[in-house]
């Protein structure tokens, strides 16, 4: 086991009708609220008015945010960050899923300094504090509820950039399952891919295999099992309390115990696919996956294994990744480039952008030979 | 699933040469360092010295209270908080197993009020503060290094009390497994046991399945798959790290997600047992399980069988009592009460204590006809 340190202070509120403490809560960090949400879809389903009213009736005063996108842009976080600096407002509260709550993380360090926020993604700039950040979470994906990462977009730079601050880690997340009852059917298995992705990239991270290891299992075979019946059956609760909690678990810290590090090497490839096509982000871990996968075949085949009996009882590497692949098309994700209207002609422009960021792994390092692979694994597969 | 709150600030620090960090983490917190320790092995095995030298490299001032017992009692505790109150401490360093940090959080409670810190535990009084505790593990058993509970006996009031506040969670607590390559077969045994009995306990708790039933299941797999080997391979340091890893799972929070409450019927019994005979906390517990079990065996007997087929891959009750037994007998930890030298004698003083008490599970309830069943299956399992 590699030497490792768990800090993880979010206080997690889960379950129906959770979301009654939130205006006690809130009230506890300050009196003026920067809400911050998306495009309308929490007021189209009554999310907002929930939050709001919760809000008002402990006496709150509330200054608003709204637009984030699906994969989010600096030009938001700035933009929310000057209302609220101009507002004075003492505490977040992020209503919605991972690029939201993303945001909203970003723009509690900008609104606690003098400095743009992109520098501090950037390593420009060490950021020396925060406003306290409340989440509550509408998607159940990225984890975000309760580790201390955002990532978010910069298109004048053409960089998608992750950054981990415990800073940023939420003070308090209310996550009512029934909050997520309407995504639509694509994002709900954006989600379950994206969370199977981030035990992916523990499980195949730097360290000895440990009890995490069959944890990990347990986690994405949870959403293997539970994700489908849940993609036929949309408004089931309990099915969606299940994803919910397995997405937290999936990246709240604990399958990186007595690991060094995770590889995140599917997540910087894919997260150069959103940025050329903005592709939705769990969308394209389901078509990176395989195709790493595939390159790695001959190189770490033990540890594929050992993920494919532990997921699917099968005993080769060639099994674990068709499995794979046969869940992600189960669940509606695409697989291959073509199902995201993608051709050969996009070939290069991708591998321009791979060698433009230099992706690779942690641990499993990538070089132009392996994308040039991966590419022609993601065109076919 | 229930509705759950997560929430742990404890910073964890695992791993070889951990403790170098001891020193700077503690001086953030104070200068004037109470230092609780039990009853000398700690000085025998060098660790006293490895932490003294941290302590004092920091420029930090060391007082000390030692001689907490193994069944750690109430006097130790304020004896303890008188000398820190006289001496002005600001922080706590616990150098020991479970009785040493159990110890200490109750002496955090009373260094920072003017109460006895008895009344805390007996809930005649409420906790307003604690100062800060840093912890350094010497035994891998209880979880008590990342979680906010304790258990002191009171010998003058015939108790043994849990107690839970999250002002006792410890700042920082500091596992280097091979601070515990010392710690004699027994009490290693005794700790398998004891991490495998919180699992248990959270198990057979309060809540509908989730996939922490199977984390659960895994956790008790690892400990049960990896104990005996070190139970012959004593100065293992790798396998030491695996079981200190599984008895902080087990009682960190983690396998009470989505649960009302765990079970504590066996720890309550297993209480009053090394409340009469100072039996080891451990070993009270492998004579109790399988006693509870047994008397559950018709009631819940999905529920036990779920466990033996995760756990031995067994179809029945009695397959998994059996089975669970033997792993107890393997690893030397007794499952009857002959085992501690106990006879028929000692049934009526056992069972008034057990009324006295009015022992009880917080799911499963205990009456005084279940309480003679399991002193039976206690005497002659």
């Amino acid at each position: 086991m590699e030497n490792f340190t768990v800090y993880n202070p979010t206080r997690l509120h889960f379950g129906g009708n959770i979301i009654n403490n939130l205006g006690t809560t809130v009230k506890q960090y300050g009196k003026r609220v920067l809400l911050v949400y998306g495009k309308g879809s929490v007021k189209k389903y009554g999310y907002y008015d929930h939050v709001v009213s919760q809000l008002q009736e402990s006496g709150l005063e509330i200054f608003e945010y709204s637009g984030i996108k699906p994969n989010p842009i600096i030009e938001d976080v700035e933009k929310a960050t000057i209302i609220g600096k101009q507002n004075n407002v003492e505490v977040i509260v992020a209503l919605g899923g991972g690029s939201v709550i993303d945001s909203a993380k970003i723009i509690s360090l900008g609104i606690a300094s003098n400095e743009n926020p992109w520098d501090f993604m950037t390593w420009k700039l060490t950021p020396q504090k925060a406003i306290p950040l409340v989440t509550v979470l509408t998607l159940a994906a990225t984890g975000t509820e309760m580790n201390a990462a955002a990532v978010v977009q910069n298109h004048s730079t053409g960089q998608k950039v992750g950054y981990v601050n415990p800073l940023m880690f939420p003070k308090d997340s209310f996550l009512d399952p029934s909050f997520t009852v309407t995504v639509p059917k694509n994002y709900t298995s954006y989600g379950i891919v994206d969370l199977i992705a981030h035990s992916l990239e523990a499980f195949f991270g730097q360290g000895e295999p440990s009890v995490i290891d069959q944890i990990t299992i347990d986690i994405i075979k949870d959403a293997i099992q539970f994700g489908p019946l849940l993609m036929d059956d949309l408004t089931n609760v309990e099915l969606r309390a299940k994803i919910m909690l397995d997405a937290t678990l999936a990246l709240n810290g604990l399958t990186s115990y007595g690991k060094k590090s995770g590889d995140w090497g599917v997540h910087g490839l894919g997260h150069e696919l959103s940025l050329l096509f903005d592709t939705p982000h769990g969308a394209s871990l389901s078509i990176v996956y395989p195709a790493w996968l595939k390159l790695q075949k001959n190189r770490i085949p033990k540890r594929i294994i050992k993920l494919g009996k532990g997921l699917f009882g099968v005993d080769t590497v060639d099994e674990t990744i068709e499995k794979l692949m046969a869940f992600f098309m189960k669940i509606g994700s695409p697989v291959s480039l073509n199902e995201i209207g993608l051709s050969d002609d996009s070939r290069s422009s991708i591998l321009e952008q791979f060698k433009k960021n230099n992706v690779s792994g942690m641990h499993h390092n990538l070089n132009e030979v392996d994308h040039k692979k991966l590419v022609n694994f993601m065109l076919f597969q």
